[in-house]
């Protein structure tokens, strides 16, 4: 047995990170072995282990927030779920191990017969792009929404989201190769980022400004997508890719009334009732097993490869999301 | 009689205007001529000569948007206002002039012993200052609030307003030269603009974190209010004194849930009830009536000096408004 643990943070995030061996666990009353089928590496995880990351958990640590996996051995006693039962794995676990105990009742049951790497995916980006849809603009169908960083997996689930409600995208991309693989998630309009850019998206939407717009880059990107906007519209920030402060122009928040706001799918969880939780992440769950909604996959990793793994996570230009799959590695 | 009137707009905001000489004109049915006593000139007003405002009036026009005047003649059959009624000017009229002609219902009578001067500077600044402590976050008596440009027109009357309200006013200036006239306001802490603000910042207020913040300025010095508010705070942006884009930190956004917001007191204008209206400019004319809220006047002109006016106003580093104060030069 594997597990992908780090003893430090820094500005590199695999540095710390390795493979180590351990031993398989008596269980306790209530809990279930797991094998874990799949586990991204999502921003999130690569800004947890450089430490920019908005909750830290305790050092050492293991790596990953979201996952699949198989059930393998259950406590004496426990009469479910059934072996072999695909689950999805409890948020924040660590993840990126090649076996996780759990409790028995802490787990969601996922079908068996959907792509493990697919619902690997579905804690973390999905619930992202749907809450962006829903809690800031009451949207209609037909309306338009703008979003940069299209390429990135948000991105992705955004785009289909949206098409699947009846909202229309304009996609803003940083390079003129990332265009085809963002038409081709049903994208209605992508675009190069640049200074002209309010221009280009009026021709493409038929001169209708978007009332909200979808921020991952910050920097002055933020504030081409303000431009865009029309009068009151709302601009919500997600990430930063640039890695630079988001700017939007006084202009744009004085005299266009446009409101710049950040989500954090954390903060909605603590928040939200049951009730919601259980409407958004059931909807994302059926979308994927349904085959609906789904994210590219740029590349997997063995747990032994999981520097390699974080590095390519890390690095831009990715074509899709990277995934830790112990199965592949150990 | 003279007028300051302008023929082009451009990056110097006083390079076309001048004072030219008009005739008294005959007055039609219900029209009343006003003696202009004192006009200022705001910065909304400079860059409206500059042409960055967000509602740019046809050319050629008159400048100056607000004033207050001396009724000297009546159109035949008016009964009122009296001769030598002190009358608030009506917004947005042409203030800087010698006399403005203006129907009588227009006109809002202000006691004639208090000070014109201080009247003429009613309309703008005050409500901006008194609507942005009221309009974003229900603030309770001993909240505090944190501003920069502390040392402007806004910033004064935002730390008398907050006073007679009960709220407490961290005050951010760029320079040590601004602390003390910031301080003869009634503020409760002054702070010059730097990295570590937030530390300075609740060693002054005991920890506490203000869950409102006003900037002007812009820039950097954004985020760095953002990053004295507590989480779920507002930060309103009304003016752009660096001429940069408003920053702020996706982790301010994100992980503290700071809200960028504008505010345009026009807009407010426009979307408000007269009932709504009347309570604010019913608060600001009596205070100021009383002496109990006042602005800096850093130099008056007449009307022959308009040019050096505006440049005046435009320049940084003022210790109070500057006035046309047609009287002075005609």
């Amino acid at each position: 047995m594997l597990k992908a643990q780090y003893t430090e943070r820094g500005p590199v995030p695999e540095s710390s990170i390795e493979a180590l061996s351990w031993d398989k666990p008596a269980l306790s009353s209530g809990q279930v072995l797991i094998e874990v089928l799949a586990a991204p590496i999502n921003p999130s995880d690569v800004l947890t282990l450089t430490g920019e990351y908005g909750m830290l958990p305790p050092l050492p640590a293991v790596g990953g927030n979201e996952g699949v996996g198989r059930v393998v051995e259950l406590a004496e006693g426990l009469k479910g779920p059934a072996i072999g039962q695909t689950v999805l794995l409890p948020v924040g676990c660590g993840t990126w191990s090649s076996h996780v105990v759990a409790a028995a009742k802490e787990l969601i049951p996922l079908p068996n017969d959907a792509d493990p790497q697919q619902l690997a995916m579905m804690t973390v980006n999905p619930p992202t792009a749907s809450l962006m849809l829903s809690e800031f603009v009451d949207l209609k169908a037909g309306d338009w929404v703008i979003q940069n960083a299209a390429n990135s997996g948000v991105g992705g689930y955004l785009i289909q989201l949206a098409k699947l409600r009846g909202f229309k995208t304009v996609n803003v991309v940083r390079r003129d190769s990332a265009v085809a693989a963002v038409e081709a998630e049903g994208a209605d309009v992508v675009l190069v980022d640049g200074d002209d850019l309010r221009q280009r998206m009026l021709e493409a939407t038929g001169g209708e400004a978007p009332r909200l717009g979808i921020d991952a880059v910050g920097g002055a990107a933020t504030d081409r997508l303000a431009s865009c906007l029309g009068e009151g519209a709302v601009l919500v920030n997600y990430g930063a890719m640039s890695r630079e402060p988001c700017q939007v122009a006084p202009l744009n928040l004085v005299f266009k009334d446009i409101q710049l706001k950040g989500f954090w799918l954390a903060r909605w969880f603590q928040q939200a009732s049951p009730e919601q939780k259980m409407k958004v992440f059931g909807e994302v769950a059926a979308l994927i097993a349904a085959g609906k909604l789904h994210a590219r996959v740029a590349a997997t990793y063995g747990l032994s490869e999981i520097k390699q793994a974080v590095a390519a996570a890390a690095a831009g230009e990715r074509e899709g999301k990277v995934l830790v799959v112990p199965a592949a590695g150990t």
